[in-house]
């Protein structure tokens, strides 16, 4: 099950990390920048084969770090159709180098509408009976707002084709409070209802670490409503943004995991990805540099993650 | 002010109507797709010319009836890069058309991600200082779940372009009621705290009619939730699916209005667009009339809605 491939992968690099790559152009270096506007000019193609240069040596440099990268398809959506050629191919680049696909989408919609949004992410495509793989991701976000009409289509694609789920519960952005906090009359906040819909939702696809390939979206910047969300929801694996530049901190994620030192697969983007733009990097890494100080983020990352216990 | 455009092209054509366009393959005639099939294969790119002559046909025959189209994005990313150049395909034939273009997009995701989708649907694109204008939609849906933080981007550039947005707040589905209806400590359900974030949120862009530009999402399933949301958000506009084949009766959208007749825009999809399948339209169109029928249907639907007094 893919949510046990997940796991094994953490525990072999003994790195519950994901790279975000959400690539915006000001942070690419000129060395990539120049060289392709002056062949194509400032169009979308062009963008669009910037970032797919940049993404390549970033998964180059931490495919042997981290089990899996998180694109963020806003990022290349931007593009239009050359944005999401150049989603699809770095999929396919960082499936070729072994790594797991958290595709960051967030849709949210009922019905044949979902099914449309799971064929291509999770499952097939169909045209006329031929079966066509659009996004190839292994696990995709989705948002919870419609309720059950909006994740049951994802779930059976999920049990055909061995994909998984993280569903948005608590997210890690400031304004996260102004719906998901509310309580509700039972004194349960919504961030808490939906977790519980989340591990029902999940109960199908639990697998051998006693995780189900439908997780959750927890933000780092939680720590006792992640701690909270544990303590209810022990089969649910959580997907955690928000370490770094969003002040998330690895001495607050301790309580996310379970009795087995399991239950999480922490987020970092720009963190490790504009790493040679960082001070604590610069002196070291010239921006020609950018994958090698992107590998020595990550390398970082991990060991902050060791030193606070969350790595098995 | 786009919501101003919109009432008047409303008026004008005395039809609060939006023709949701979310081609399925399965839907469309064989006239069209057996010559693709054979010249192209069942290929991703076979698919969207399919749904681009389609979509044209039907564009071509409601025009004049109708002042907006609504494509559902999620039935077009599923055919991958060929699918979203459908998409910005459409919505350009569509404005050459003089429609006003609802992007259904539904997207939602904070700070600088949120913006990359503004940038895209409803802004513009910016590549080394060069701006490109992606998929041109003048309204696009978006989800409240991730709070401020994810509708602020989009405000923005519905300030900047002349933009708007409908958000989600009472969906037609059945398990909306599993996050929609939970009640909150204050006796009030979480839709009904959307909507006064909603109505908040748009407080910056009311037009002449004294309505804003940020509109909501209310489904026509829910006439009493409808009329308790528009008792409360006099100045919110509200995109109303789930007429017709989910049930929603023009006879239970009368209370969304406000004292001026003016408050909503009622979508139909399929039963405008795969119209010519419908028992009522089939003794009178064969296949190949299939756009004659669109147009037959979206007649029928205003004349439904003028019986009902929804038309001022």
């Amino acid at each position: 099950m893919i949510i046990d491939k997940l796991i094994k992968k953490i525990e072999a690099l003994s790195a519950p990390i994901v790279v975000g790559l959400d690539p915006r152009l000001v942070q690419i270096p000129n060395c990539i920048k120049d060289e392709v506007f002056a062949k194509k000019g400032k169009t979308l193609e062009a963008a669009a084969s910037i970032i797919f240069a940049f993404n390549k040596a970033i998964i180059d440099n931490i495919f042997d770090v981290v089990p899996a990268i998180k694109p963020q398809i806003a990022m290349y959506e931007q593009f239009g159709v050359a944005g999401i050629e150049c989603y699809i191919k770095t999929i396919a680049y960082a499936k070729s180098k072994g790594l797991i696909i958290i595709g960051d989408i967030k849709r949210g919609d009922i019905a044949s509408t979902a099914e449309a949004y799971s064929y291509a992410h999770l499952g097939m495509t169909d045209v006329g009976g031929v079966k066509h793989d659009v996004f190839q991701s292994d696990f995709i976000t989705v948002n919870p707002y419609m309720g059950y009409d909006s994740i049951k289509p994802y779930l059976s694609d999920c049990n055909e084709y061995d994909k998984g789920l993280f569903i948005l519960v608590k997210t890690s952005n400031p304004s996260s409070i102004e719906i998901q906090d509310l309580r509700a009359d039972d004194g349960r906040t919504v961030y808490a209802h939906v977790g519980q819909l989340v591990a029902k939702w999940g109960r199908g696809l639990i697998g051998e670490f006693g995780f189900s390939s439908i997780g959750a979206v927890v933000g780092a910047t939680h720590p006792s409503e992640g701690k909270a969300l544990r303590e209810v929801l022990p089969t649910t694996f959580f997907l955690v943004p928000g370490y770094g530049a969003q002040g998330g901190k690895a001495a607050d994620l301790k309580d996310m995991l379970n009795k087995d030192g399991l239950g999480i697969i922490v987020n970092n983007s720009r963190g490790i990805t504009g790493a040679y733009q960082l001070d604590k990097y610069k002196g070291q890494f010239d921006e020609t540099m950018f994958a090698q100080a992107a590998r020595a983020a990550a390398l970082d990352m991990k060991a902050d993650l060791e030193a606070n216990a969350l790595c098995r």
